[in-house]
């Protein structure tokens, strides 16, 4: 295979590294980046399109922003003409959990998985052109193996190796117990590669292993090994943690545009940039300006998250919807008018702070609790935007304003 | 099931005592006793035989008495009217090792299975009836599952379960792998119980982790538990090594009458009672007995010993032959009349010592190899009784006669 990069034209040669920077961009890791080249060489000199891979959890989530990531790293690959393999896992969610311990793997009926399916489709069906989506569901590849296969299957691995996996590590460790037939979960997912003879597979750091798993089988089952991008979990509204439906820290491709407008207004200005390459449908080219000019200070972090926000309503509610949340948005908090009589104080501390803190600090509500349930009825705002996280901590610049309730200001200076 | 044991009358729990003592004698443990001895109430009471199981390696070995030792347990089931199962592990045979590692697990093809199981039949026809035991091979009922099952099976387990057997807590501890399928080794052999729904399992106390699956597979699968009868490794003609080809200290029943009878013969008399109650079929109070004599000295070891080896031959060469053999070996061993004139040395090393070192000391033979050569030329007599092993430590007591070759000979006296 080494023999392709030397047989592509400068043309192609340039086109390759040109999808190659596309891809590469804003992921965490690719195993191993010269295969995945050559991979995009082979198919610009055989004019054959790569098969991405993407494996899905059967029991349908609400897409949010976080589980988007993938999707635009998939997009990148559908609009240069590529395959999009989405396997939707529902072998193991028709078995569900055999020790019956599990309540998360609760054994779905085909009808169930259909219609989760179903809702994916429609879902990614606002990042992805899915008329072009091959959509697999691994039964139909699962279910014939019988005992012989699986033993063929188990016999590519060792126990030591599933031993590695972090969560597996953690749980003997600890004296948690593992049931057996959790090793098969990786091998499924490893498998699916196999049959579907994918090129390239995609996941989130945390299915590092997992992925890897497709690699390996791939060279048991003596198939051509995928090369495996692993994507960069992308932060929520708090900055912190993990984008998750559980955390409340989320911007749901469901939710309505003002509110996909302001959540994405909230977030803390050191994700921008990890928004604007993993979350927008930006091109690369605007990404790296947009990038430039916000470190450089010619874009001010508003103005891109305006841009973030507007990508995002246009994306999941089309070009209407965008422009009527950003005239809300600036008809709401940014045109209100702020009393000209703002006390002010001086901030001597640490300039660090949870906001529920700094607002019992200030004295501007009697404790912490009466913070949190201001914060929760929307009645805090900083800068004029609405504090929806109540574990917030902020970093206090000069001339920050804090509002709390209709009419109680306070502006800090340092 | 507790109320079986009330509901037998004063004769029934007398013959469920019988039989108990009768399958007790010998082994190394009953797991669980109290449940053995439901089930044989049960039996008695519902006028039902006992599933006696045992389960053979589909790589059909040349039989030794070592092997005879489950087979003599079996035969006290099949006397009491209990049905023998017979599980040839086709299964794992036909798949062979499918990380190509083991020469052991080569892959057998359907005729080498049918081959082999026929040389058990023949052979085990020797001491079992043959045509009232159950033949099984494992793949008629392993091949029907499919991965769902396999997934099902597996659930009924935890890893580390599976890695307190020695061979793979070893292998872990020393950083030997263990291929992933291997895992399925002792879990085909449990649910193999579940299928058959087994009522006992017979084992070696090298199998003790494989056959106490079935119970656990039993209970996972809502059938009622199978008891566990573990039986100990049978000496070889060393007293000291198990019993086995490999080792050369093996009696085959294939040997012939007058060499099956000679080794006999070898044995040393620590193990005579071990061999009176697990390789012989007299009865329990003929064991007994005879056991005792011997212990109080009424019965000499070498008459012991005949009534093994008469024992033997008879079963597997017929009566005639083992009178024969009695013969023989008198003529030749026994009524060979001693030289009056043999030399006599006083030994006052310490008193266990390889046969090989002895000769050395004692200057009979210039070099360990050279004694090692002529017990292999049969060369070697100790109290008039061919020495077989080369390796055979000996405890030299008083007026020990040794002999080396037609006419060497020399008496240690303590």
């Amino acid at each position: 295979m080494n023999t392709s990069m030397e047989q592509l034209s400068a043309f192609q040669r340039k086109e390759m590294e040109r999808q190659y920077a596309l891809y590469a961009n804003g992921v965490n890791e690719i195993i191993p980046a010269l295969e995945l080249k050559q991979k995009i060489a082979k198919s610009l000199l055989k004019k054959k399109p790569l098969k991405v891979k993407l494996g899905l959890d059967p029991s349908a989530p609400d897409v949010h922003i976080g589980h988007t990531v993938v999707l635009q790293k998939l997009k990148q690959f559908q609009q240069n003409g590529h395959i999009i393999q989405l396997i939707v896992g529902d072998f193991t969610g028709k078995i569900g959990d055999p020790t019956g311990k599990s309540a998360a793997r609760k054994q779905l009926t085909d009808e169930e998985v259909k219609h989760n399916a179903q809702t994916y489709v429609e879902q990614f069906g606002k990042v992805l052109d899915m008329k072009k989506v091959e959509l697999h569901y691994n039964s139909q590849w699962l279910r014939l193996l019988n005992f012989e296969d699986v033993i063929r299957l188990a016999g590519s691995i060792t126990v030591a190796r599933l031993l590695e996996r972090n969560d597996f590590s953690q749980r003997i460790t600890t004296g948690k117990p593992i049931s057996l037939h959790e090793f098969f979960y990786p091998l499924m997912q490893g498998y699916d590669s196999v049959v579907l003879e994918s090129d390239i597979e995609l996941g989130g750091t945390d299915q590092h292993f997992n992925v890897l798993m497709g690699r390996q089988l791939q060279e048991h089952y003596q198939k051509e090994k995928q090369a495996v991008i692993l994507l960069p979990l992308l932060e929520g509204l708090d900055g912190v943690d993990k984008m998750s439906k559980s955390k409340g820290n989320y911007i749901g491709i469901h939710d309505k545009p003002n509110d996909m407008f302001g959540k994405t207004m909230s977030i803390p200005d050191e994700v921008i940039p990890k928004y604007i390459d993993l979350a927008t449908d930006f091109d690369l080219e605007k990404k790296k300006l947009l990038k430039e000019d916000l470190k450089s200070g010619r874009l001010h972090p508003r103005d891109a998250k305006i841009m973030i926000g507007e990508n995002f309503v246009t994306m999941f509610h089309g070009r209407k919807a965008s422009e009527s949340a950003v005239h809300h948005f600036q008809q709401v908090f940014q045109n209100r008018k702020l009393p000209e009589d703002i006390p002010t104080m001086v901030w001597q501390k640490a300039p660090k702070i949870p906001i529920v803190d700094l607002i019992v600090e200030l004295e501007l509500l009697p404790s912490k609790s009466e913070a949190r349930k201001m914060i929760q009825n929307g009645g805090i705002k900083l800068n004029g935007e609405k504090v929806v996280n109540k574990s917030l901590e902020i970093e206090i610049k000069n001339d920050t304003i804090i509002q709390v309730g209709k009419r109680k200001f306070l502006k800090i200076t340092l």
